[in-house]
């Protein structure tokens, strides 16, 4: 951490910054340069407070220089993480891991048919809400328990495994006892209670970017997890905030490569939520994947114009193997393949 | 609601859409243009989903011309909401209310010597987090229970009344057995299941805007509260994310106006983690009163400069007191005042 | 047009709306719905001001039905725009071309080389900047004049086609008689005045958009060239600016899919200002291919750690080949290939 | 600036950045952490071009220290500048200023009638557009010259001073010979050419921020003019991009607490462009010189409901004379007063 004095600061207020940096017991090394002094803080571990010495007299600026986080860091750990799955497969490995399937579950017939038509085309994992974070308390808010049970019925059906969201501690411990992967919505990623809660289970978590997070943010929020002892979490790019209505979120492919750069954690890519709009996942899943990604999420309905939720950014079928296919061939040119299904069931 | 059909679309297509909304249970309007074909779905009670007509074929946009919530607008209820506290005052009348305390509750004398100087100041209620959301979870994360009891014990010394933040629905229960306005704070604005227990609770829920939420987002959380029951919302403005990182947070005071426009809530300012700088905090709380405001939630700490968290934006006593009277004197400008300390104790 | 009037406007304000439309020389059709009344604006033909009726009483809200532009919009001509080149090639048929070459002319030396590096790995066209906008103006702002002609020079020895930079009138015309391609850069793309020069000539223009520009906004940038007379728009991606500092820019790649479904025009992808990161722009360069891009500019240089701006961002020569490879394979696999050097020269 | 290394840097990598700092011409002095190694540059200039270091091996990040303007700079010059103008008063005094007029000159009768009504509520500047840049080429885009010459005229009749943007090198000679401060709009903040030429006038500048310009940005914008030698520069603050479209940008009323911390420029708001809404520019009048803005450019039109451009976000006369004795009112509680009305004329 390095402390900069403004240009006018007096010999008192660069002792008074040393002293503080001393009494939280890191060494202090003042470096006196041609405009003005900064002091540097030696020893960082990561749990200085910035805001102790940001306030002090005569300070222009407090620049940090390690990272803030730290098991989630490649510096930590310089091996990718792989987290394995039930069926076998591994996320975070050399091959790509698809997962597909409706917004909500809505029924058991549509859940179904969903889960094969899915499978068929090559996902190994069956995605799909029972419990939907909303924006508009009127809106469809997912059929609960109901919908677990749905899923857990699809999963002996058909051999898939199945991810799903939590979006509280009573919903959590629902979700951990019928789903193989627990989902973090945006919404939650800086619900610190949820995640502590995420770190106390061996399940993996997928855990997707909040809508205005940062990398360092989400980074931070994987540590949470870790630092409670699951280190099984998979990060997902979703898209973000931005100025441009055009589309509902901006998908930052970018994320992609900046995450694989600072940690060793795997991360998916959600072209759907993404980009909002069914004639758009088609390109952004096959420019994820050329991107580097672990894997993709990917809405997909037997019937999307007749989806209670998300209709617009649901695949059909037929469009989902197309891209399916063309993601396998670009996954090749890069040296990687796709998850195969497992051969446990149906 | 009204649904755009591309320039292209077919006869088909608008009947289709047609058949969707009156299936739906809403009649539609077809309005052929010069360009283009609109139709208009009539008689939107604000449950549909647009979702399942976002994605029917020839449909270029979908347009909301309904508002998405209902209970917090203007137009719902005309007049101005005034929610009562227990000493008899209120947030949303002619007199703007002041919270000011430190970030955090670090130990009974700091808790109590700021508690006096705030009330010395012109405050009338105290401000100070027990539980604290920090993006690291190496940080400081509150006292906890004790930091409760020990606001409570000031509130006995002082007369100040209490608001303090609850970040799950165990933190809650606590918060509200021992303050009297619940704060929940701008990462938990999108915490639905946390949003509807607040709805079934009386005391005043202080809900704070998300980092990155849009006006008609906070007022759909908003809306969760008042859909379950609990009609004592405060709305606070806090700063949003932006790409000029010279300041914490992008303190949005239009906000304010925007606010009033819409709802009947009332919407008070943070200037403290609006700005993240202490030298910019009297300005902003100046501005945020001329703005229209309803009040004014700022950090100041008996010694910024040993402060646990956030001591960089934290005023010292003597800014806040020198803040009070601009404040005051800008409030009548506008024809309004401050809530006066009400005579309980101390 | 549709004008929506507030919930409790009255009957003599839709009148005055009416009025006004009409006053205008358009249709108007008021249609009162069960919560408020509209009034359509039929006929518009895009020169509708519709600051005369936002700011009318009882008004609510003011929503575009038709698009701002239109002779650059798919309703006023499908079939993709292919801008021709010198050599023969286009931009924006089955083939993606790849410009290349480092951020600025430095000397004869180090251009020449990199026009026969980029040559060699099979870019057609070489991009260098000549006169260049840094946001300093104690930085370095390029050879001017001297670097055109030096630019030609590698043109005549190595074949390769010329982009680069315009930012005054008086650049323009020196570009235009030294370049193939006139480049108009992110921070001018609302230069009005310049962009009217633009549309008097007939060579190429490549418009890249504004660091904080929405599609539509680009897509009205590209109408004022074509409105003036000059069909020759090739559209850029480059990075726009958000709230996360880890990326120089984010680079939206969803850009390329809403162009291509608003728009007939073409559009290539910046990947090295899209990301300011060495590292990045491989995968980056990958993705805009697999969504679709017409094209890339990247930053190449013989020596990128002595490179006069751009440094960080500029790809070493092997990695450059090695991406060209990735991206002729990726090409592949969505039907595209690389336009390919013609052999006109050297 | 300080060149933070990764962990794993090797010595070599070390001594790189050391030589190349030294090549440079400047002082390289590594400081070995616990962590990591940190290189500092001693003796920057403000012309040492980071992406030369920022692409070596070994390097993590560049950090600035120093500040990359110069003259703008309050370290340069600590008393605040105060920017002379033809009347005797000045921008950036004790007093606060204020422009006002329609957005754009319509005729000789629509300027005349609001330059009487701006210069009877208490303005003494008036501002209206004759070149004005439009999104589209297709809306009204100013009288020009005569739009020029019915200012000047407006000057005689009235006494006050004129504010008028210049959008290219012609229209700047024009304004100059017309105009007593030459506007620089946001979409041209960033257009080098043309802020080079205001530093070789001697007139008044105000300049305004970009879209999204950050305010280091804003202050290297500056910097070109006076770098040039033109030190009348006025800032103003007109709002920026934000992901909310509740309002047309986003008035960063921070900006000038920001702006008077880093420089001795003054700096005045537009809460018409910062806003769009005629109902919200009041508030935000008063917030602006409440947060300690140097003066004010707002919108008044005579008859707003039939002004050619930006009617819904102008004043009715008798709107901006109630916002100016609140205005004044405010003025006097921070200890400041408004600028009153020469006695020159009429």
């Amino acid at each position: 951490m390095l402390i900069v004095m403004k240009q006018d600061a007096t010999e008192a207020q660069v002792r008074a910054v040393v002293e503080v940096i001393e009494a939280m017991g890191y060494e202090a090394r003042p470096m006196p340069g041609r405009q003005r002094t900064t002091v540097g803080l030696v020893g960082n571990d990561g749990r200085v407070d910035d805001s102790r010495l940001d306030g002090l007299g005569g300070v222009a600026e407090v620049i940090h220089v390690s990272k803030p986080y730290k098991q989630v860091s490649r510096e930590w750990k310089a091996e990718p993480t792989r987290v394995p799955l039930p069926d076998g497969s591994m996320v975070g490995g050399r091959e790509v891991i698809v997962m597909a399937g409706p917004c909500s579950v809505e029924s058991e017939e549509q859940i179904l048919t969903a889960a094969r038509q899915v499978k068929a085309a090559g996902a190994t994992v069956l995605r799909a809400g029972a419990f939907k974070p909303r924006s508009s308390p009127y809106a469809f808010q997912g059929l609960g328990k109901l919908g677990l049970e749905l899923l857990a019925h699809a999963r002996e059906e058909t051999g898939l495994l199945i991810v799903t969201e939590a979006m509280d501690p009573a919903g959590l411990e629902l979700v951990v006892a019928h789903a193989d992967i627990v989902q973090i919505g945006a919404r939650n990623m800086q619900n610190y209670s949820l995640l502590k809660e995420c770190g106390r289970i061996r399940k993996p978590i997928l855990l997707k970017r909040g809508l205005s997070a940062t990398i360092p943010e989400l980074l931070l929020s994987a540590e949470y997890i870790l630092a409670e002892g699951n280190p099984n979490v998979i990060l997902c790019e979703r898209g973000i905030r931005s100025f441009d209505a055009t589309t509902r979120n901006l998908f930052d492919l970018a994320a992609i490569a900046v995450v694989h750069g600072l940690s060793h954690l795997p991360i998916v890519a959600d072209p759907s939520h993404g980009t909002g709009h069914r004639d758009m996942v088609p390109p952004m899943a096959r420019a994820a994947i050329a991107a580097g990604a672990d894997g993709l999420l990917i809405e997909v309905h037997p019937n999307p114009e007749r989806a209670l939720s998300d209709g617009a950014q649901s695949l059909f079928p037929e469009q989902f193997e197309r891209t399916m296919r063309e993601v396998a061939a670009i996954a090749e040119v890069i040296g990687r393949g796709v998850v195969t299904p497992a051969g446990i069931a149906s």
